[in-house]
């Protein structure tokens, strides 16, 4: 790696250096309908007046009001009715002094009246019986003063008043009043155009195809980083995959730099492709800054790539600025790179777009595990939230390495920690800053030992977490006061203050090619044979039953528990994941694989019993008020039907 | 109006009864591309473990950790170097006892090897000083352990685990997530289709022509329901208008429910049409409840509209339910029906849809003007929301009656009054249930004189309200605590306690004619000629100017003020907003209106001048700390290029 970081930026310089590159944002039109979350560029004036016409607010009589003034109980008016008017109609009558006009509510008022008396204050009087008789009079038995009973033209809002100033975001009841306004295209903020370009030879779109044997993965950063810059109000163009050599890749930056407001590429594992982008920016663009104190994101750049007009004009003094698109470079571990994307490069396409910041981006709550920092940079720590019994927010630090793309969902957010502050304390009071301001704790956080029917259980409660960490890890964390339920399968070597929430048992052993072509009969051919072996990790509860099965081995044979697991090959070499042994036998890299029954049952393989093991849910004392707690013992009520679809499966 | 409200229904029940509707919601496949905010459908286990090899986790030697056993720094073991991997590669190379490979960090582990010693750890020693050479061999100063520096297939994610569980809302981090696992289309809940019936003859499209003669006014709740519809997560079908009579409706109620999960219509002001659609109800489908003791919002149906194909089928004992589709009929004004279809049909549609209720739809605020409540049902009483100089929420009511559009965006939300509430204190706390989770308070009110200038100042500020309610209405609420800012015109009555904050002024007098026809000359014309006004409202500030100058005509002639202005045509039937007398006099309904030369100017009018009067902001003294003030402050700076702008304005 060629590239170096002399000195690193501040994260408030990013920031700056940030907010002064241009990322376009001018002004679009759309059609009101295809408005909705859209931020108008431009104050928009009433046109016309609402109502456009004087309206009728009541059913009864339009009058004029000067024919009422000493009309009252005792000594009614008389007026002729010249007529009749309904919503929707344009009048066909005129009130002249002396007449009215019945009217009903939405009605236009017809010309000479100038308000309404509502019917409850008037009798039909007429000679002959006949309503529609010329010579129906209505009795008035009540003043009314001009204007009474009638919504003037332009009383909701007037043609030429101010109706939304630029910046409004547009949600349904302002689209309502440009409705009213008979609006149907809207001047809003144009979305920045943001190119998306993933490097690396190992990268692979997801739906596609992966050769493991060659190293590749699938490419986490571009459709993340296109979701997160359409949630900021940019609009994502996402771009093919380039060859790492200088040429391609430079043909590629200038295309997005000529398309866009903003390229974003995110770095790989692949060093050679960051050094090539590196020099592209250097070369044929401008170079702002590289390198930020931040934990994760270190190895940040932000520049300026030339587009194609500017190509051939070497005399230049200086690249113009339209000349030229911002560019920025985030780290190339997922949770690092949407991390600093969240942090630096959202605000400034939500600024570009007119979006305001998310009102609700940050929660306070009691930190519930002690967290070391002795980083000499601002540390932005991944932390998960959960509810206390009574509702109240608590946090945990969720550090599994950058590398690991479940932290994307494990964490809610993260706590800054100033590069001075080297310890924060279990119970401290901390701000999170939540990663989406729809987040909410989950419901439930259950840690342990992963398990089919544990999986049936949790599809049935609301948004819970599982975090499959063995039962071992499981037991720690609930006696730290973490989760609100460890599972915890087979023996264990502590006891932890807990609440007997239920359980069930399963049928563990070991798993072989269908038809045993091996031969497996026991854990002792394992020791004996020249067998390969897919074992467990040592806090899952199948390794513990299986580690107390080879003690009773050893006990029964006189020998150390040590040299009997020395001689099983693949014995020290765990694999994580209750369904990964049993796919290393499925895809013969090993001959044996520890496992369940219902495992082997699922991938059709055959099976070696071995024996069965109790899985247990364990409840935090802390947290039994809890209604997600409720919703679990409800669950268990199913377990009689999960536990039948599953081989090797009882319920307790 | 034939429907009748016999017993008017709880909000329970109506929760109840819709809730019991098949508004849909089956599962759809999407690409992954287009998942952002859609919800599982169901859980999504890992299909494959991530990573898919054995990964190493550092730059070093892939080696067999039993050749490391007793090596240290100072008896290191010597492996003889047998090739070279880098990230993306497949390893060409195996590990034999006695020999390692140089491994770069992400690259997979090459056969044979079980652990990785980490560079820094190593030296390299060769015969000849040839890199390439065969002879070369490593120096491993560490002894390493099975596993040792190495990220083991399914260590993130293991083959098998429960990713992601059913009814997860896809944000950019789990849209991460899905992509590590190389699935590129996603099964989630499928957006319940909802069809929007617009019914009412007066109602005419934004961007039509409008006919107010007819008294046509702009359709408001297709596009304001159909927005909301969407933010539900709901799918809106919009339906052209029907005519009002049965056939014509009962055939495109009976399309929108082949088409549709749920059919939503709103009412008009024709009565007609309300009683048609309710007929077709009642005998193309099921009446299930019709009224609800909420106001706003009396007049709602639910119910369900007979399919097409079950038509014919007389004989059937009772419709099936997979042959209707859900019917809600909303209120006819638009307020009522956007807090209806807010209260009560959009957590149906997300509960449909999957979608979580908003997580922040409330907000505790303390409210600033006492409301008297005298229903016998639950009032939703719209409010509005304004920070307290230290940040804190206050509220107040909006009441600008039901018909109003304006107060679809003067409002924030609501406050739900018991029925057995009759009166609510100012200065109690109450809780405000946001029409969007995404509301927050202006950063300034301002209330009073409508005015161009004013308007040019706002749209330099963050998000203000202003609402032009006159200068009078807007000391009164000045002096009762409520806005930021009074904007107050010409003389006033009421001394109020305030910050003077700056101000301009204006040349107002009377608008006539281009090219002054009539020959006006000043007011005493409009007493002693034949000549149609159109005058402002008492709260108007260029109408007090105006009252005081006919005031000193009266003086000056030796009458009675009121005897003066009787002789005046129009002088009592009055327009709101500062542009209606303008357009009145364009459009040769009057031959003078009360106004502005700047007005005039915009208009193209003749312009007849009275006098200048005064404008000015007038700040609440207990919110002078707020950061809108200094904004406020800051745009008046900008008052020479604004003022020299507008005809007749003089900056003070």
């Amino acid at each position: 790696m060629t590239t170096e970081f002399r000195t690193l930026a501040a994260p408030e310089t990013v920031r700056e250096t940030i907010a002064d590159l241009n990322l376009g944002g001018g002004v679009e039109h759309v059609d009101l309908r295809e408005a909705r979350d859209r931020v108008l560029a431009k104050r928009v004036d009433a046109a016309i007046d609402v109502p456009g016409f004087d309206r009728a607010a009541m059913d009864g009589y339009a009058v004029q009001a000067s024919d009422t003034v000493r009309a009252g109980e005792v000594d009614p008016a008389v007026l002729d009715l010249a007529g009749t008017v309904h919503a929707g109609e344009k009048p066909a009558v005129t009130v002249e002094p002396g007449t009215c006009v019945e009217i009903s509510t939405g009605a236009v008022m017809p010309p000479g009246a100038d308000a309404v008396v509502v019917v409850e204050r008037t009798n039909e009087i007429n000679g002959d019986g006949d309503a529609d008789n010329d010579d129906t009079a209505i009795e008035i038995r009540t003043a009314v003063a001009p204007s009474e009973n009638v919504m003037l033209a332009g009383a909701d809002i007037a043609a030429g008043a101010r109706a939304l100033g630029p910046g409004t975001r547009l949600t349904p009841r302002e689209i309502g009043l440009l409705s009213a306004l008979g609006v149907d295209e809207v001047p809003v903020r144009a979305r920045p155009r943001v190119g998306i370009i993933s490097t690396g030879d190992e990268l692979v779109p997801p739906g596609e195809p992966l050769d493991s044997e060659r190293g590749e993965i699938y490419d986490v950063n571009t459709t993340t980083i296109a979701a997160g810059v359409e949630a900021a109000g940019g609009d994502p163009v996402v771009y093919p995959h380039a060859g790492d050599d200088f040429e391609a890749m430079e043909r590629l930056l200038r295309q997005a730099a000529d398309d866009c407001d903003l390229v974003v590429s995110s770095g790989s594992t692949s060093a050679s492709a960051v050094d090539v982008i590196y020099r592209v920016i250097e070369e044929r663009g401008e170079l702002l800054l590289h390198g930020v104190a931040v934990k994760p994101g270190k190895p940040m750049v932000v520049g300026r790539i030339d587009q194609s007009g500017s190509d051939d004009d070497e005399t230049a003094a200086e690249p113009s600025d339209t000349a030229q698109s911002a560019y920025i470079g985030l780290p190339g571990y997922p949770v690092s790179a949407l991390t600093i994307f969240r942090v630096f490069v959202a605000p400034a396409i939500r600024a570009a777009a007119g979006q305001p910041e998310p009102a609700t981006a940050t929660v306070d709550g009691e930190l519930i595990a002690q967290q070391r920092h002795d980083e000499g940079r601002l540390r932005l720590l991944s932390v998960a939230l959960i509810e206390d019994a009574d509702g109240s927010p608590l946090v945990y630090p969720v550090d599994k390495g950058s590398g690991a793309t479940t932290s994307l969902v494990d964490a809610d957010g993260v706590v800054a920690i100033d590069p001075d502050t080297d310890y924060l304390a279990a119970g401290e009071s901390v701000t999170v800053q939540l990663f989406d301001p729809a987040v909410r704790p989950p419901s439930l956080l259950a840690v342990g030992e992963a398990d089919p029917a544990l999986a049936e259980l949790l599809d049935q409660l609301d948004r819970p977490r599982s975090l499959p960490v063995g039962s071992r890890e499981g037991l720690r964390r609930l006696r730290d006061g973490i989760p609100d339920l460890a599972v915890v399968a087979g023996p264990t070597d502590r006891a932890v203050d807990a609440v007997e929430l239920g359980g069930w048992s399963r049928e563990w052993g070991l798993l072989v090619k269908k038809g045993n072509p091996e031969g497996v009969d026991g854990l002792a051919d394992l020791v004996d044979d020249d067998i390969d072996l897919a074992n467990r990790d040592r806090d899952s509860g199948l390794r513990a039953s299986f580690d107390a099965e080879l003690d009773t081995l050893a006990d029964a044979r006189g020998v150390d528990g040590r040299d009997l697991t020395a001689a099983i090959n693949g014995y020290e070499a765990t694999v994580s994941g209750v369904e990964s042994p049993a796919r290393r036998v499925a895809d013969g890299r090993t001959a044996v694989g520890l496992g369940l029954r219902a495992t082997a049952d699922r991938h059709d393989l055959g099976f070696v019993s071995i024996g069965t093991q109790a899985v247990r849910l364990l409840g935090n004392p802390d947290r039994e008020e809890k209604p997600a707690i409720d919703a679990v013992r409800n669950a268990l009520e199913t377990l009689p039907t999960v536990c039948s679809s599953l081989a090797g499966y009882q319920f307790e």
